[in-house]
């Protein structure tokens, strides 16, 4: 089977995947929404975390590690807060309707603080992060990765992951501030990357067990990810990890699977989505003000020589979401492939 | 005046900076709540943001900075948040009001996140983030630093400070974890200290306005902090200053007073204090076992070789503790003498 690599409209792409998630089992809407969501990853350049997945995705599903009929519900619940049990459903439709959880609830109480256990790979941080925005408010989210690859500071035990944090911030004239990183220095994937186009790691990503730089990506098993700012980051990891797994009962530490080597297991995977309503805080017109003076000041800065622009942390996220739906998404040709095959093991319609 | 390094007992030294701070105008309750505080810092170890910062404080109140009779008060409240406005008092006096408010409140809403304004340096992170764990809940602290040492990656122009997180957790039998932590590779205190000392800076701590690595602490102030982590450090810097300072219009950005080099002019200095009722999460006794598992599993990680002990954030901050209270807070001359002459200047008893 055969392709070249292509752009691919986001309509084709979200009804594709779509088809997929109703030939597998899950009912129409939630299909849709699930594919709507990883077509965003997709559209906002955020690609190891989007139709890229898919295929493991079914693979998990038919492997019985995935719930394709879950009742998602609220578990607890207080002003301020709210856990939700996932019901080992798919990771999007559960964060989406912790986001939404979370959203409603910040509309009087100020902030909600949403725990989720019971969840699974849900995609780019930052899609949750973002949905707050939309309704004038601040997103905050960590969560526990699905596999362990950093150790404690000093130590070789791979008891952490590389528990990212995404942090969305509305603004006003200027696109929103969206933060979306991994606690090491390269997530996993960067490594996968490497390997897959044989590459060489820069050192400072990962070390071999003897505390020796590893730059060979496919010895990747042999080694850890070393955290961003040594210590530093190996806490951020552990707290991330602590807040958004052990405070709601899901997997941390020695309980986390490692979804890319196990088709059976549920990971009890945890979240937590924060909403700050900022017109509680003060007055939004004046607080998208200062948001945009910041942005400017930092774009207008003084730069280090050979820097050609300073940026915001989202900013070529937002180029990157505006070209592919101008110009459709650019699919490299490993990727239709795959999918294409998995059409064929669907016996759903291809990718248009 | 001359003085030997010696150890001072917490409770002198809190007897002597409460008498300080009576004699500058402050109230006998507020003074000793303030020593409170700042004697804890060093009785944990954080002994550049304890006692220390007294002689910089007591300038800063003689220079008309700092309000020593504020109406610290709630402006805006929901049932999951508040905003405090510190009236421009010290930041202890200011952060003590705030962090009691977030637990007041988390007791019912389950989350609170309560902002803080018009309030001043208020010692180590971590005293606030630890407040809640007496409670069973997590606290989480941000802060917008007194003074920009930071741009923001690939800039020049200082926009930003070394924002610290600090996060406490409750464990069971085990001691609770206290992560605080710049947002810099290393704090600005550091290389003070380096200067004192008359030692070279490890490369990767500055940068030169060229670029090139900066180890002479003399030359700091030609040069910028480098975040943890590149361009991902100086993302949680901006976002936790956008949190603990935009937010509550307090100080960000180009508004944020460099308090080293000015005694008259009012900080804004923003924090962020939230704290989670565990339990409204999962039953407290799973909690708390948990954490003590997550906890034993690394500290009885395998180790790189080299390696003696791989450590939890706040462990040593616990020993420090336990020695310092047993034995008393080792103080050098320099500091002695400077605390000597403070004595002197306010015509107060000195230092027992």
């Amino acid at each position: 089977m055969n392709a070249e690599s292509r752009r691919v409209k986001a309509a084709e792409l979200q009804a594709f995947i779509t088809r997929a998630f109703v030939a597998i089992g899950i009912s129409a809407p939630e299909a849709a929404s699930i594919a709507e969501l990883m077509t965003r990853a997709d559209v906002n350049g955020s690609d190891g975390h989007g139709v890229f997945r898919l295929p493991q995705y079914i693979r998990r599903i038919k492997g019985g590690a995935v719930n394709i009929k879950p009742a998602i519900r609220i578990e607890r619940e207080a002003p301020g807060m709210a856990l939700v049990d996932g019901d080992n459903g798919m990771g999007h439709l559960v964060m989406r309707f912790a986001a939404e959880k979370a959203i409603e609830k910040a509309k009087s109480a100020g902030t909600a603080w949403v725990g989720v256990k019971a969840s699974n790979h849900a995609g780019p941080a930052s899609l949750y992060a973002s949905m707050p925005i939309e309704h004038d408010m601040i997103g905050l989210y960590l969560a526990v990765g699905n596999a362990n690859h950093l150790a404690a500071w000093g130590g070789l035990d791979m008891l952490l992951s590389t528990n990212p944090i995404a942090v969305g911030i509305p603004a006003g004239a200027e696109p929103a501030i969206v933060l979306d990183m991994a606690t090491t220095v390269a997530a996993y994937g960067k490594v996968k990357t490497a390997a897959q186009r044989g590459e060489t790691m820069p050192e400072g990503w990962m070390i071999d067990r003897q505390g020796q730089p590893l730059t060979d990506p496919k010895r990747a098993n042999e080694g850890l990810l070393l955290p961003i700012g040594g210590y530093k980051g190996y806490g951020l990891a552990l707290i991330f990890g602590l807040l958004a797994g052990t405070l709601n009962g899901a997997a941390m530490g020695r309980d986390v699977v490692d979804f890319n080597n196990d088709d059976t297991t549920a990971t009890n995977t945890g979240h937590v989505i924060v909403a700050i309503n900022v017109a509680m805080f003060r007055e939004l017109g004046e607080f998208k003000a200062s948001v945009d003076q910041l942005v400017r000041d930092i774009r207008n800065s003084k730069r280090l020589p050979g820097v050609e622009a300073v940026r915001l942390p989202g900013e070529q996220s937002h180029a990157k979401r505006d070209a592919h739906t101008r110009l459709g998404i650019p699919m490299p040709a490993p990727l239709l492939q795959s999918l294409a095959a998995l059409a064929a093991e669907l016996k759903i319609a291809p990718l248009a």
